[in-house]
């Protein structure tokens, strides 16, 4: 038994021809059968994990997995699946969008249209300018595709530098990443490695000049410290769809930075996203009916 | 006598060497050597165009040369040359954030902001969609360029379809482009054959679900055409740079309408257009003192 947390899809059903499958709203609602259940794809919660002896395989609808590797799923054999490539190319043109946001004061712009002002400045482009991504998955190598067409310099740092990185002029480490980059753009998981990791002694490192944009996980930076480099004008600014406590509250003071933009975890959450996402569980779905090799299978101990 | 409009440049010094060159804060400061002028790095009002006897060349400060097109410019016989290519990047730059502003709904993200409000949506992705550009130049190019970095199809259409057009997928009519498009982009330069050309007609055979960009000049758009357009749902939106009154009013309808965003004619006032157009009038003048051919000389019968 497969159990879908989600609406009823004719092409899961088809996908998965031969086995049986069940769409309900909500895990729970499948508690009537959870000695039977084989596959989840959906959020399986600590609590019901150990209560479905016969689990193997649990797909993720997120692409990075921090909230479904609870210690309960690090400590089990079920397979975990991701949805990682869903939505990197919807991520990427985000981050384009807050660097160039960023770059030529679009905030600015706007209060002037509300006003029915006519605001005329200089501002600057991108190009000649230099980005760093931090993490080459699927949204940072598309982000360094669009960077190069927008004639940027590109620095990246990957864990695994043997993979291909087309469109990276530079594989570097952080600490070359942070000297020469005028946009600093985390794209990589949050995982133990990576938790903190742009904390105060990163933000000292960087141009005053340069600004800091997050795509993908809150608390790779660490808040205190990300909130201080901005006011002090230790860096110029930040693009921030991604937050540490998520939905921000209300009296959070990232919110009325000036030199701040702020969008609701929000990059990747498009059509196209929503399309790639059910083409890979249709794709595992016949993989695992087939007895195939699942795609986006998780490694437990890199957290991704 | 080489009179130049702005500030010293020892640059513009050192490629003039031999040369006589003034620099003048209003060409009307030169009046006192009318007689011996024999070009001007400026703009030349039409009466003082028939006070400079020796006036040979007339180097224009913009890459749109509609302004200097008098008709008293096109009954001489001066050769004027033109600073396009100047700005084609940031107006390139200009265009894509226009569009990913107006598929991803940013003035809703920015007021969310301002209020403090976490305002999570779905919305669109460029990915997938196609992009008609009017008008192939600098500008139109370079946004074919980062357009293909978007995963976005190309049409263009252009004046000489015998130039190479890279990146465009399919090089196609007026028609064609309004029927296929989901971003109509205008990038050409505004001339009698341009003026108006997005009439009504036009706009009711964009897709409904269509925006309309305008980062060249203001009036290839019927003002009046588009209003209507955009008020009765025919188009999705607008982003528009460029504007046939400007600056724009403070009572014009579009700065409130909810479906455009307007930008104050400021797409390409970068740091990287200055510095580009110092490098044309450089190379210029070295040629104009070399007797070299001048580069950028405009077809006054194209009107660019």
């Amino acid at each position: 038994m497969i159990v879908v947390v989600g609406k009823e899809s004719p092409a899961y059903v088809s996908a998965a021809a031969g086995a049986r499958l069940r769409f309900v709203d909500r895990l729970t609602d499948a508690e009537d059968v959870y000695d039977e259940v084989e596959a989840v794809i959906g959020r399986v919660p600590p609590d019901v994990l150990g209560r479905l002896p016969k689990l193997r395989w649990v797909h993720s609808p997120s692409a990075g997995v921090d909230a479904d590797l609870t210690p309960e799923m690090l400590a089990s054999q079920v397979v975990l699946t991701s949805s990682a490539g869903n939505g990197g190319i919807s991520l990427a043109e985000h981050a384009l969008l807050l660097m160039l946001m960023l770059n030529r004061d679009v905030p600015r712009w706007m209060r002037a249209q509300n006003e029915h002002r006519w605001d005329h400045y200089r501002h600057s482009e991108l190009a000649g300018r230099t980005v760093g991504i931090y993490g080459l998955g699927n949204s940072g190598l598309d982000l360094a595709l669009k960077a190069k067409a927008f004639h940027l310099r590109v620095l990246g740092v990957r864990r695994r530098p043997d993979q291909p990185s087309p469109n990276v002029d530079v594989l570097c480490d952080l600490d070359q990443l942070l000297a020469e980059s005028d946009f600093v753009v985390v794209t990589t998981p949050r995982t133990p490695a990576t938790t903190g990791i742009f904390g105060a002694d990163a933000f000292q490192r960087m141009k005053q000049s340069a600004y800091f944009i997050c795509i993908s996980r809150g608390g790779i930076a660490d808040d205190d410290a990300l909130l201080t480099a901005l006011r002090t004008g230790q860096i110029a600014g930040a693009g921030l769809d991604a937050h540490d406590v998520e939905p921000l509250p209300p009296d959070s003071p990232f919110w009325s930075l000036p030199n701040v933009v702020i969008t609701p975890h929000n990059g990747a959450t498009s059509d196209g996203t929503l399309r790639r996402s059910e083409e890979i569980v249709v794709d595992n779905l016949h993989r695992f009916v087939t007895g195939a090799p699942l795609r986006n299978v998780v490694d437990k101990a890199a957290g991704y």
